[in-house]
Formats: C-alpha cells, sequence, structure tokens
C-alpha cells in the first residue's frame, strides 16, 4: 500500500494536512452525524452545542506523562474544561477514559488520577463518569486518556454579560469562531508557547538555559470573569498549532483581518531562547492554559483588570485587533515592518496534548 | 519494582481484580470527584446523572478492528448508546475521539467511521464532537476509540411508563442497579456469548464448525419500547463479565436473590459449542447489543411482546425473577439443580471491547 494510503504523524498534527484528514475521511464519512446540532460537528468549533448544553471532548498522548508543570492528568481536564470554556458555557461535568498499557506502575495511574482531581477541583468541575481498559505491553504507550464535558450556558447564570452580534448577524449565545467583528479588541491571557516547550524539553533532554514550565491548567474563571463584565465575542484556547492557528481560524470564519503586535505579546525568555535553538515559531507551539478572547474596545481595559485579579490571569494584555485595514492575521514587528501569520501546516512539536 | 506494582491485563478485564483497581487506585484519588451528582461516579452504575442529564464513557480497545458482525465503529457507538439507554434516558448526542496508530489504511479509518455513523443512524443519536490524535507506529495498536453520551430523563418524554419505587423507597426517576425488586420478573433481550466468542473467534482462527456473528447493535429501542408499557424497574446492557456480572451487580445493589432457569436462557449452538471447547463460561462473555430488564411482573408479557416486534427484540424472553427464596444469583439447571452465578474474578475474553 502507498505511504500516502496510510495515516502518517503529520496528519494529526493540527493544520492543513489534519483538516484534509478531518474533511475527507471523517465528516466525509459522517452524513447522518455532521449537521446535527445548533453548533454541529462539520463546524469544528471547541465544542458541539445541542440542546442547552455544550459538549466536547479531548484525546490525550501527551509524551511524556509526566512533564515540568503537569502531567497527563492535569492536561486532560483542563483540556476540555477550556474547551466547553471558550464556548461561553459553564463546565458542570467531565468523564475520564483510560487505555492503560500493562506494565505501567500503579502509582503513576494513581498519581496521574490524583491530578486529573486536583484540577477539577480548581476548576470546580467534577469527573461524574469514567472508564478503564487495559491493553498488552507495546499496544499503547503507557497511557492515554480520553476526557469530555458538558457545559451550560452562560446567560442563564450571569445577565451582565452584553449581547453582541456575529458576522452573520445572529444574536450572540454561544462565544464562537465567527463572531469576531472588525473592531475587535484582541486580548491574550499570559505567554505564549509554555506548554509545548515544557513538553518537548522534557521528552528531548535539551539543555535550555531556562527551565521551561508548562501553563497547563483550566481557563474558565478566566472566561467567566471576562463574561461578567461583558462584551466577549469570541474566545479560543491556543492549543495544537498556537496563537497562529487559533487566529488564523478567527480570521477566517469571522471572515475579519487581524492585526497583532509583536511588542504586546507576551513569552518568556527562556521560550523564546529554546525556539530559536530549535528553529520552532512561538506562536505555533501549543499552549494549554491560556485564552485568546475577541471583546468589543469599550469593555477591554476592564476585562484586563478583572484577568489580572486571577491567579492565571496575572499577565494578561491586549495583543492586537480585528480590522478591516489587512486581510488574513498580520503581525506588526519590534521594528515596525508587518508579516503575514500563515495558519501553520502542522504543529511543530508532536504529541504536546 | 514488584509486578503487583504494575498494571496487569487482569485489572483490566472486569471482575474483581478490576474492581481494587478502580477502589484502591482511582476512586481513593478523586476526593473532589467521587460523590458529585445525583447518581455518581462512586455509584459505578452504567452513567452518571448530572443536573438533568445522564453522562456516560466508554473507551474501546477491541482487537482485531473487524470482526464478524461489527467493527470498532460500530461498537463504540453502540456501547455508549447503550449505556445511556440502559439508565432509562433517551441518549441525544454522542463525542467520537481517536488515537490512531501511524500506518493505519486510510481506507480503515473512513469504514470503521461510516460504520460509526450508520450505527448512529440507527440509534437516531448523531455524532456532534470528536478529536483524533495520531502517534508513531508501534506506540497503539491500531485504533482506540473512546466515545461519550449524553441523555435526557425519558420521563419527560413518555408518560405512559409507570413510576414504581426501588429498594431504598425512593420515586424511581432513572432505571437504577438499586432498583430490582423482589419480585421483579427478568427479561433477557435475546441470546448470549454472541459478541465476545465472534471476536475471539475472529482473533484467534479457531475453526468453529458454526459461524458465530456479533449481537453488537444499539438497544437503545429496546429500552424505550419496555418503558412506554410501563413497569420497568432497572436495565442493564451485559458487556465485560456477561450476564453473570451484570445479574450479581443487581442482586448485590438491590440486595436481592436472583433466579434464573438455564433452558430459559437462549444460546446459539455455536456459542455453546465454542465455549465448551475453550472452556469458557458462556455467561461470563460480554454481549453488545443485549439488554437485561428487570420489571413488574403484571407487565413482563407485554414488555417481551414489545420487544419482539422489534428487530434486535425478536428473541427476548423471560428468564427467571427476583425472589427471597435464594441468596446470591442462582441457576436452575436443565435437570432441575441449582447451581450459584458468581460473580467473574474476571472477563475470560480480554479486548473484545
Amino acid at each position: 500500500m502507498s505511504d500516502d494510503k496510510l495515516v502518517s504523524m503529520a496528519d494529526g498534527a493540527g493544520g492543513e494536512r489534519m483538516q484534509k484528514l478531518i474533511h475527507d475521511t471523517l465528516l466525509k464519512n459522517l452524513p447522518f452525524s455532521r449537521s446535527a446540532g445548533e453548533v454541529p460537528l462539520e463546524d469544528l468549533d471547541d465544542g458541539a452545542v445541542v440542546g442547552d448544553v455544550v459538549f466536547t471532548t479531548d484525546m490525550h498522548t501527551v509524551k511524556p506523562l509526566f512533564f515540568p508543570g503537569g502531567d497527563i492528568g492535569v492536561l486532560s481536564v483542563a483540556g476540555t474544561v477550556n474547551d466547553v470554556s471558550v464556548m461561553g458555557a459553564k463546565p458542570i461535568a467531565l468523564s475520564l477514559a483510560y487505555v492503560v498499557e500493562e506494565g505501567l506502575p500503579t502509582e503513576d495511574l494513581a498519581r496521574i488520577t490524583a491530578s486529573a482531581d486536583a484540577t477539577a477541583r480548581e476548576a470546580g468541575v467534577p469527573i461524574v463518569t469514567g472508564d478503564t481498559k487495559v491493553v498488552e505491553r507495546g499496544a499503547a504507550d503507557g497511557l492515554f486518556v480520553c476526557t469530555a464535558g458538558m457545559g451550560l450556558p452562560t446567560h442563564t447564570l450571569d445577565h451582565n454579560a452584553r449581547v453582541v452580534e456575529d458576522s452573520t448577524g445572529r444574536s450572540q449565545r454561544w462565544l464562537l469562531d465567527s463572531q469576531v467583528s472588525s473592531d475587535a479588541t484582541i486580548i491574550l491571557t499570559g505567554h505564549v508557547g509554555d506548554h509545548g516547550l515544557a513538553v518537548l524539553a522534557q521528552r528531548e533532554g535539551y539543555g535550555f538555559d531556562t527551565e521551561v514550565v508548562s501553563d497547563v491548567g483550566p481557563i474558565n474563571h478566566l472566561v467567566e470573569a471576562a463574561m461578567s463584565v461583558g462584551g466577549v465575542m469570541a474566545a479560543k484556547d491556543p492549543t495544537r498549532g498556537g496563537i497562529a492557528n487559533a487566529l488564523n481560524e478567527w480570521d477566517e470564519k469571522s471572515n475579519v483581518g487581524i492585526l497583532v503586535r509583536e511588542d504586546d505579546i507576551p513569552i518568556r525568555p527562556g521560550v523564546l531562547h529554546g525556539c530559536e535553538l530549535l528553529g520552532i515559531d512561538p506562536y505555533e507551539i501549543g499552549n494549554e492554559g491560556k485564552a485568546l478572547m475577541a471583546v468589543v474596545p469599550d469593555k477591554a481595559r476592564s476585562i484586563v483588570e478583572a484577568l489580572r485579579g486571577l491567579p492565571r490571569g496575572g499577565d494578561a494584555t491586549i495583543i492586537g485587533k480585528g480590522t478591516t485595514e489587512v486581510e488574513g492575521v498580520v503581525l506588526e514587528t519590534s521594528v515596525g515592518g508587518h508579516r503575514v501569520i500563515e495558519p501553520p501546516i502542522s504543529d511543530p512539536v508532536p504529541r504536546i496534548c
């Protein structure tokens, strides 16, 4: 069988190759399912909406299972809490399912489970159901973890959120990728690249000068704080493909130009140094504890203030805006030039989530 | 590290070893999560109840991916539809998440996805959200599939269901393992052992005389038909550990004796023959398209009639009863003797689901 008829690592690394797999192999073979619900599968948003419930799932194959700042248990719970949260919903329950490779130390499974629970506690979202399967040695890579999450609409919980309209004129009910307006202010809740580089450094043993620690954690309290101020149009957790991928999804689905300023995008020196050594674009690396938000301009400063008052939002800042001045996603560099931030072909770092 | 500190295949095969893993390694490390919700994680029922929503998840590691009568796609959708359904809820949405091993033929992934969708169509429950991760060759075994499902209470949809009380005197809202009364009539919707033996035969290449085909498929229409008649106390899909495990869970959680008659439990000659050859108890093998139901006696015949009118219920029959005459789960054999059906130590056939 020729190689292009076999699934490859690049097919799973986000970006264009993955889009092709999703469209040609998956969505195409889901004729019954793909258009069901208020926000259906084929929209490829962070979650689906069915009835009044947001529903989302993540499969986690991070390698190694433990890394600086977290482990696969933290990652699995945070990943799904965050996907529900950036839909503008309040996550209320999680599922947790394991594939365990025979020979995994029971103590590792216990630690990871305790991490998942501690993260659930931080988020305020319990794990209510689960499943565990064990496979033979060599049939898995230690542990894979699948989480799913449910969330309820925030507008039934918080009537302060300002209602805006999306690009199609619909009244906002959820925070969707299609709702970024051409006058939006874009906020990022902290530094980029920490998670991807921390996992990579742990795995490959690169001797970076600065120890980089993953940012993995739940961001639901950040999104809720912003929505309490009001005026949030869209939110996104920039995981696979990083902020480059997330901003391009907004550009594409909202049909709006996006301009961000290099000097305003927070990045730690250790991450910048590691990325330079490896030839990786820090904007294309996955984050696991950050949110991008597109908000109405006159609420932006109040939202940043609210975010900075929370443990995971201390470095929140305005990084750019929606605009009709440019097409696509454009970076204003430190020296005043402009360069296009393309959607990544694939994530430069495999198995970070 | 000594072997008892490493996870083994037996820890994942249902039965007592698995109970120990679940209690000592998992539930013990979920102090925040384990008691949340109306039907919490620690009840270990088929699903959880949060708010008005039933929520459940399954991880699927069946080997091989394709087997007589189905594939991992059918299995994944049916497994979760069935878990929601036997809670007495109407399944409304599914998630579908993949771990794909690099090198899996894209055509296999397409076929499996199409199977999942066709099963979703039969059940009337769309797949609304998903995730796909690809790992290196040797890091997984072709494909693992995780599904999660949501369901809504049937009593808001069907006011014909007769309300009964469970063993604790609570008014029935869900079909729970704790609700089997000592005068219950026990119904099985068809033959036992088909799935487990079909997978085993395909995998190991045993030359059985009769070709055994898996029963894998959604049973939600069966449970709904029975609830429309009314008087259903509890329902269960006898997967890992077979009807032996399922009946013992009822016995334990409802504190009621159960008597079933060997002559009344449907079993295909090919399954019986295969089990005899392999020294496997057919009552301990997993089924994937069957329901056990405990119902009030005066509704039992009407429910059996209703089930027989449906495609997957043609062989539905009464197999026994709840009783105070015996303790535990007791089989009345063909020759009139009695033997105890013990809870299985573990499923005799690994990786059938």
